[in-house]
This record gives C-alpha cells, sequence and structure tokens, in this order.
C-alpha cells in the first residue's frame, strides 16, 4: 500500500465522466488523491456531487480549491447558456461556456500538488468525442502538458516522471456511460448541467443533450430524468 | 489608453528581480496588472513590498492569489535553507529551496487571469544567469509554455497571441541591478532573502549571495545592509 505507483491524483469535478474516471482509478487499486476546484461555476452544486463519489470511492483525500479570478465565461457569469434542441446541432467552434486557460490552471495544480505529495499518475476525464469543443481537452493539449512538467519540475527531472491518464479520450458518451454503470457509479449524484440552480438538468445545454443522447444509446434510464 | 496590446500582466513577487521588471514595464508604457501569491513562503514578507511595488509604479490591479497546498521545500516548510559563504559554491542541482511547479502553477494563473481581461503581454522576471537552478526558470520552459497557452486557450486561437516576455532572462544580477536603479526602484523595498522573518537579509542564502555579489559589482549600496 506504500507504493509510489499505486497512488492515483484524480481531478474530479462531480460530473458524469469524472466520477466515471474515479470508478476506473478504485478498480485498478490505486490510493485515490482527489482535488476539485471552487472556481465560481454557476453549476456549484458539482461540488457537493464530488464529495458524495470521493466519500464513496474511499479516496485517501479529496482537496476543493479555490480560485477567484474567472470571469468572462457563460459557466461563471450571468451570461445565458446556449439551449439546443438537438445534439447534432452543437456548433464546432469554442462555445460561451468555455473557461479561460481552464484545464491548464486546474492540470497545474495536479502537478504541483502530486509533485508534493509524489503521486505520479494524474487522471483526467477530458473526451474528445462527445463534447463541447474545449480546446483544453485535446489529447494533443494533455501530451504537451505532461511533457512540460517533465521538463519543468525537480520531480520531472530527478525523480519518476508524471503520466497522464486520459482513460475516456476515445470513449463515446454511451460507452463512458456504460462503463460508469458496469463500475457502480450513482449517476443520480453526478451533474452535468450547465444551468445553475436545478435540481435536475436543464435538459437543453450541450452537455444535458450529450448526456441524454448517451443514455438513450446505453439503453439505460438516467436517474436525473432527463 | 485602451490599446488592447498595451495591457501588460505582471508577475510580481516582491523580489528584487519582479519589481525591476515592473519598473521596465512602467517605463515602456504599459498599463500594468500585478499578480502575486501567497503561497505558504516562509519569506511572505515579500508581499508587502509587492504591494508597495504594485502602488510605486501605479498599477492598474494587484491581486494576491492564496494557493495552499505547497510542502516539501525549503521555501515553505521548516526544512533549514542552505548557507553559504562564496557565490560560486552555490550547486548546480535542484536545490531544496525548489517550490513544486511553482512557476507552472504561477504562469497558468496569469494565463487565465490574461484571458479573463485580454491581457496579451505576460511579463516574468525569470533569470537563466544568477539564479539557483530551478528548472522552470530556463527559457525553454517559457517557450515552451507560451506554445502551450497559444494552442489550448480560445484567446490564444482565436484572438491575439500571448506573448511571455522575459526581459531579465539573460542578464547578470549586476545588470538586473543597474538596470533597476536606473529605473528608480525602491531596493530598500524589494525583499530577496529565503528566511523568514528578518528584517533584512540573512546574507548566506543563495539568494541573498546573489544579491550582495550583484551590489558589488554594480558598485552600489544594498540599501537592505547586506
Amino acid at each position: 500500500m506504500t507504493d509510489k505507483s499505486n497512488k492515483a491524483l484524480v481531478l474530479l469535478s462531480g460530473g458524469l465522466d469524472s466520477s466515471v474516471v474515479l470508478s476506473i482509478c478504485k478498480l485498478e487499486g490505486y490510493q485515490i488523491y482527489a482535488i476539485s476546484f471552487d472556481y465560481g461555476q454557476r453549476h456549484a452544486v458539482e461540488l457537493k456531487f464530488a464529495k458524495f463519489q470521493a466519500s464513496f470511492f474511499k479516496c485517501i483525500s479529496h482537496e476543493i480549491f479555490k480560485i477567484d479570478f474567472y470571469g468572462g465565461s457563460a459557466l461563471t457569469d450571468n451570461i445565458d447558456v446556449p439551449s439546443n434542441t438537438n445534439v447534432e446541432l452543437i456548433p464546432n467552434n469554442i462555445p460561451v461556456t468555455y473557461v479561460p486557460s481552464r484545464n491548464i490552471v486546474f492540470l497545474s495544480f495536479a502537478a504541483g500538488y502530486a509533485e508534493c505529495f509524489d503521486i505520479d499518475n494524474i487522471f483526467i476525464g477530458v473526451n474528445s468525442i462527445d463534447y463541447s469543443g474545449y480546446p483544453d481537452c485535446r489529447k494533443t493539449f494533455i501530451d504537451d502538458f505532461e511533457n512540460l512538467i517533465n521538463k519543468a519540475t525537480k520531480k520531472g527531472i530527478e525523480g519518476n516522471k508524471f503520466k497522464i491518464f486520459t482513460p475516456l479520450i476515445n470513449l463515446s458518451k454511451k460507452e463512458i456511460i456504460k462503463l460508469g454503470n458496469k463500475n457502480g457509479v450513482d449517476f443520480s449524484m453526478t451533474s452535468s448541467c450547465y444551468n445553475p440552480g436545478l435540481k435536475k438538468s436543464c435538459g437543453f445545454c450541450d452537455s444535458c443533450l450529450l448526456r441524454k443522447r448517451g443514455f438513450e444509446e446505453a439503453k439505460l434510464i438516467d436517474p436525473l430524468g432527463n
């Protein structure tokens, strides 16, 4: 249990994807250090779900870091989140729900935290298939970031190298949901909706539409009742 | 005064180097947004100096971000800071004063903040000549980071590209001090010492030794009295 290579840091938002990542790490036998961010997101209810998931999957620790400079995004400010009626209509450009440099900041925190606790393995639930077009969710960004931290940290240079794992990168939402279901994820305690303050989901933001289609294709019932 | 290209974000520690960077930006006519970090550094007195310098050089704003996960470094924990008697004896390996992933986290915050406020220009006072051997102070790291944020942010892809400036990168401490002196930097309000709680400097840590030699070579008196 003190095997260093057995430690994993998981970036846990409390959304569906990162909860499935957590379940994967648990089943692979990692000692899990989860971290979340309170960045002024309007859908801050996800942090409640993050706490639940971290406890459910028996993480060694779960830290929530507060970051207070974000503005200019529909996920933090009072800009309307676009509604769509059809998942096929989600545009290809970077949407207004993009949060400036979010995964760069989150992964930098992850690297710093992992270096402090000598954790080699960093897990993040980015996905290139059913996603909203954010540039910091692409595999090429993750690979560049991994290279960067291995060249610019004491751990990367003198110790064990960091490895950033993206187990969902090539999965469809359907496949992610089926995997989570198999792994025992309680989907009623995962948040996906970009709109704030709702008990369930709005059903019309990009994230809700992707989730809805995923459950339909997986032939499963979404307990959030989309 | 609303020219976007005229805005600069400066990473301001309150140390000698970043204060000189601030003076350079001021003389070049930038509207300056300064950011500092409270990361549990034992030499937290530098934040007091950062506030002074930000005010002195009339920054548009000065934000201090709190980061609370750092441990495992002589700059944050109760590990002895090494004493040297001769600046030539500073070892080449990464020292115990290295703070895990510090500039990666700081520059990520800078990128996020700059993207929120649409600031193209980021200034950081890293230096490859008279420095303590930290891997995240090298020009190659800065270049890699600039490429990364330009590929992984909405601003970098769709807007004006980020430019990270390192005006001190190839200067000796002597040259940095002479430049700061010419630019009107009040060196009595800059901190360099890695040891905490001292009114002046310990005179024996790497940083004090580099500063001392710099002032001697510049033929100037250090108001901190080294």
